[in-house]
């Protein structure tokens, strides 16, 4: 019997080495077989499959994206369900399925595998906003990612004189902002779980420059100022309840050069944040994971995924995965924000 | 008598190497004392000094931006002028300037020259547009770091089948989109130097997809529709007439996924592309060009600057750098076009 | 009353972020003002000071190496002790000594703790072999760097058909050769705390062979053949217990080679692995344990250090720290060991 | 009729590119097929033929190494000759020869053109040591990866006040080692081409440890100290005609710290520097190398080459490249000079 495996949802660095970390452990420990399904639960929905053996992942756990593909379907949509799936498995002698994705993967997962089909999981978000696990992979390498861009805005920021503003990836969190802009020296992290006034920001920004520096501004892509509702960013409205069309970043650069004098310039990372050679922190993660999650589905553990807790790799009920996201928790916020301004 | 140094318009990874390259060798050769101008001609109008010895440019050729600052101030406006660089020349002990600068510098200092003040130059530009010159310092980073990420945008577009357009620096030339898009390996390069159809781009972009290839589009900020007309970037217009606010990027994603019905996202890699530590390659000819143009200054060949023939460091007038910017002339374009679809 | 602070030992990438930490906690919170001793304990004992204030630690943290120096002096040797640091400190107004460093200066500080003086820690170790903590700062970069080169070598390995030989830090405990070798997909990896036999070695290089690939070996540089007996690195004798002058790695390189007839080369990634700019995981465990230790200080903790459980920052006894090497435990091992050969 | 392709002798970055860049163009615009040959000369005189279409060539412009493999064997040796390769290629429906290789290639390449072989050639070396080209692909990521090592060995130099020697790449030319010294700061940089003497280097090394600098000391392995004959290195002598292991790095280092009283260490950056994905430039180069050897193919210049002329691709007969190598002239080391000690 075969075991299935499945990456849904945005990719992340890492994927293929939790790929390759469960095959290639299933393969020389236990002879196991593998098949991969194509972008996701649409793969297990059309019944399109991949070869998935010791060939197909070799040197891949240092390439980006995924082999398999991937894709937001969801797994109860459609001709989706859990008949459909179980039908599929069976026809293609699958005992059971690895799903690597984020909230919503797991969440169907969960209601699969309450209605007794055999899933194990691996918790994947480059937001680092699960709960159950300390760290999820790709976290590091956007991280890394983000500091990097922010080394070099900070060079060409002192060289005019300007402030800087980079933004980064986090919708609902605030940790790529928090650590980047902790580990770029940032004058201002702004994140979504801490609405912050324009006088505070103006009074960071201020403050960095009256010392000689050119400030640099980190803002997650789900920051509201704390005149704006949580409906903004949805409704697509700016800081006053108008249209806009770009960023938060971009939103807040005109607003700060208006209030402070200083040229300011927003840069938007976008993309790159999730993309290309894994760090070597996220291989050595997503690696154990996949071998983890093996043990999972051979000891036909359904309906648990693995996590990180402290430096081992345990095992939890999707449950404790779901229901919350992982905020930056405020003696988090308080402890970076001592070295803002 | 000193001799002054100033940085002047948009920084470029090198400046440093080049400063540290002229006091490095006029310390060490001719004992030979220098004195920097704080922020472009700003700082020579103004008279903000910088002190510059051998302790100041210490460890900088890796150091993005520059330690003088700069600014786009123009020498001739405001209190400006020959007699007023003139005198603060005089009453500062220095008997030549040193400016680092592009287009609008040199043609700025060869108007100088030509009034008699006693002026050298390094030609300066990210985007290589500079006649007279094989190369600039900094374009070599720029190539590099947009390469870098087009590499890891192109990972996430695989995952996902996805089009990636990647946005890069070049108002009105294509230099940095065709030397990274060749290095990415992209499917379609698109620059100012040629317009270009919608229906071309998506024939490109369709015909990768085919393939089963995630399609990359590189285009310049500069680039233009067949169908926009030379003042659409400068009036703000999209390709309709309409006004929009993100770069040309941003406005071709909707236009290919719409026709292709592929998914397409653009990434504007911005200000990264300009900071941040120097290429091997960008270090050594900066510092080269640095140690040349202080041979200048010694000799004092006023009115003339440094540049890149082949593998050597030439003097050429400041006329050779002017009047015509370097485009990609049609046969590297066409070199490049075999590769893209 | 000022707080010193001080470097020791090998240099890990991230101590500058330390300093950074600690300084501008306690500049902003506190106005607590800092004082540096230069090279460790030296700096002490022949009371070298160097001003540390918030403009010393600007922009620091992404620097590698250290602002203060260090160095590996024994503060109880020459005309150190315990009352000759406590006449330093009086006569220069410090209250307290963060003191930076690996097991040797925390046992030193424990002793001086133990004689009364006002000391608080900070764990240090590119190994990553201190008990009480999770991590020690620099361990990633050094990891990271290892990776990268590793990465580098297959490609040319793999041309070549030859069999690699990575030898990394490590002399006591394997954590760089395991996580570099598990994130660059090593096909074995030899570390301290496992004898190995060159049979086994030759089995795993060999199976990888046969498979087609270039065979990767990673070696902690204090690996010993299970023929070899624990002071063989220390009498600088070969497997056969000739004198030898190159690494382990070397050592191996021709026996692997004589063995499998697989060409067979050795690179030492030596001390590039310890220095340049720190990863952004480094920096920001590095910027949480220096204003952590700040607290330590201000709080009048002596004898304690900060350590990482988790995601969090703790306070642990020095003694925790010492007596006995955070090694590779077996079930660490045997994971990775299932994907050797 | 179809072109084989063969990369033979040390890997060098930009290989893949190279062959990409043929096979697209090719592929593309003339529905030119292509066959691989297996590791260099071996391949042809073994007739072992891999598939090489557009497939194959998919996305490796940016690995190191060359999906052909690589050997040293010489096409006249063993069963090779020009019969034997007239056979082969008459078999296999091969029209041609593209040969990517070093200087050894290239005169062997001559050697059978002249026997009426319809070959063609791109120039490879890491030392960028062949004449009729300014640059060789492969060098350019050299000297990167060197020059980011070099920043490292500073940090940690910087921190223990220790002189620290970078060994590079360039057995009989200084090329490597001059540009990365260069773009490093080195100290001093002591090439093939320039016998020195023990003296000279003190005073370099005292030099910059007198004005507080950690000294940094370039070396290629096969500098030469003027009390050394051309013959030490072969027969494995040190500066004392006495046996020795390690490289002339290592060698330097004790006889530095004896002199100097400065701990001293050593590294030898070995074959990391030839590994790895190319840069940017390495990458642009290979590929318009690769498009244009395809020309000369198709139009059957036998006995040609590529070359890069400033910033154009042009052709030269094989024997350009031959008899001499390209050493680094007096003036570029006296421009480089200038900045030691």
């Amino acid at each position: 019997m075969r075991i299935g495996i499945l990456t849904s949802g945005g990719d992340a660095p890492g994927l293929n080495a939790v790929i390759r970390g469960a095959v290639l452990k299933g393969d020389k420990m236990y002879n196991q077989e593998f098949v991969g399904f194509r972008s996701g639960w649409r793969g297990v929905i059309e019944e399109e499959l991949l070869p998935l053996g010791r060939h197909e992942v070799r040197g891949i756990s240092k390439q980006g994206g995924t082999i398999l593909g991937t894709s937001r379907t969801n797994p109860f949509e459609g001709n989706g369900g859990p008949d459909r799936i179980r039908e599929v498995l069976e026809r293609n002698d699958i005992e059971s399925i690895i799903a690597i994705g984020g909230e919503g993967t797991l969440a169907a997962a969960r209601r699969l595998s309450d209605a007794g089909l055999p899933i194990v999981g691996v918790p994947k978000t480059i937001d680092n906003d699960i709960s159950a696990t300390d760290y999820t992979f790709g976290f590091d390498t956007a991280v890394q990612i983000a500091t990097d861009a922010m080394d070099r805005l900070r060079t060409t920021g002192d060289a005019h004189g300007r402030c800087m503003i980079a933004e980064v990836m986090g919708r609902h969190v605030g940790w790529i902002a928090l650590h980047s802009g902790m580990a770029a020296g940032a004058h201002a992290i702004l994140i979504p779980e801490q609405k912050t006034s324009m006088d505070q920001i103006i009074e960071w920004v201020t403050s960095a420059s009256d010392r000689g520096r050119a400030p640099l501004v980190v803002v997650s892509e789900g920051f509201l100022l704390d005149t704006m509702d949580d409906t903004h960013h949805e409704r697509g409205l700016d800081a006053f309840g108008r249209p806009r069309l770009g960023g938060i970043g971009e939103m807040l650069a005109p607003m700060i050069e208006e209030r402070t004098g200083i040229e300011t310039r927003a840069t938007t990372l976008g993309h790159i944040q999730r993309g290309g050679t894994p760090t070597s922190y996220d291989r050595v993660l997503a690696t154990r994971l996949g071998m983890s999650v093996l043990e999972l589905a051979r000891t036909k553990q359904w309906g648990k995924m693995v996590a990180l807790r402290g430096t081992d790799i345990i095992t939890v009920p999707f449950e404790d995965a779901l229901g919350q996201l992982k905020t930056v928790p405020q003696h988090r916020y308080d402890e970076a924000r001592v070295l803002f301004g």
